[in-house]
């Protein structure tokens, strides 16, 4: 892989291209042209190779691209080989559905624990993950270090937690509370889930359509 | 505002400016200039003074932006004041997370009805919400018109029930089914929301952390 940085534009198409790549396999297909992916896409060609070209050469010149050998390279880029450690702090609605439903296993992850406050939650299993109490979590931490901590706390405490998972090793959170988290730590990564950004677009399309109709 | 076609990358911009005008506002800051504006939030002062220039004139030179008249400026390029109404369909886990805590008002929608076809969830209401049985969904949505559906029900009839709500005269669809919907349709805008896009995103940046520190 070459060293140089890659932008970040890049990385945030790679999933896309790895969700692409899954739903090809899943319908059979074995080869596809950057002509073709990009139709599908909604990307350039010369996009889709020049994106592929900052982790070296996988295609072959009026040959295409193997569709298994891309998307393992792009799982691989991607870290999902590592099996990286997940736990999930706040165990709500929301919570209980990334545990149930999410599939971290299929993407690469290991969820190992998840914790809540609420005595009526903790000491239970969800979907064979035990849900332990919030006020536990530093200890466990320390004896379990944790690769990413699912931030699904209320707004009021989001930033304390988070401050406090980084403070027990933990270098990589998962962002539900719609809270920007400045921790002011250059080796922590945040990623957020807002969830009002993709509302508020639909909600743009919507208008503009409204405002379309009503000038014709 | 001018007629002229923004660009996708511009609008999925805006709710990122409206989030940081609102934590602007919540701080006090009366004005801001493009430059400050740029540096809070990773982008360049001519990037910004580009974006806003696609609606019309806000700033002036020298001067900066008015923060609240930017914010009502972008809230209204959002159809934010249009109320469009919303319908969820599918109350597990994350449906009930979105109706509970979401704060579909806040962003200027009006969450008017839920769906489920378990009869142990329909039949009730959450947070205020009424839930009906979905095989009532479609005569509902003709003697309600409804702007958009929150698509929140098992990957296997997600593609089913878009159809059926599209047919209903519904033209939005927020889908967190992980599905990717082709409905064929023009005139329906579908936003999706990828959970896994960002958690990968995450894995990557860990990996490549993971993979200087070996290199040292």
């Amino acid at each position: 892989m070459k060293k140089e940085r890659i932008s970040n534009n890049v990385i945030r198409r790679l999933p896309m291209y790895l969700r692409k790549l899954d739903d090809l396999i899943y319908h059979g297909v074995d080869r596809i042209s950057s002509g073709e992916l990009g139709k599908q896409m909604g990307l350039t060609p010369s996009q889709i190779r020049q994106d592929f070209s900052c982790f070296g050469e996988f295609g072959q010149q009026g040959y295409g691209y193997r569709v298994t050998d891309l998307r393992d390279q792009v799982a691989g880029i991607l870290g999902m080989h590592k099996g990286f450690t997940v736990a999930i702090v706040g165990v709500g609605n929301l919570g209980h559905a990334l545990i149930g439903n999410f599939g971290f296993e299929e993407q690469g992850f290991r969820l190992v624990a998840a914790f809540d406050s609420d005595p009526e939650i903790y000491g239970n299993n969800i979907a064979g993950i035990p849900v332990y109490d919030s006020a536990t979590l530093s200890d466990w931490l320390k004896r379990n270090p944790t690769d990413i901590v699912v931030l699904t706390v209320p707004r009021r405490i989001a930033k304390s937690m988070a401050e406090t998972v980084v403070d027990c090793g933990v270098r990589g959170i998962w962002n539900f509370t719609n809270i920007e988290l400045e921790l002011g730590r250059q080796d922590v990564r945040v990623e957020n889930i807002h969830f009002s950004d993709s509302l508020q677009t639909l909600g743009y399309f919507l208008s503009e359509q409204e405002n379309m109709e009503k000038s014709k």
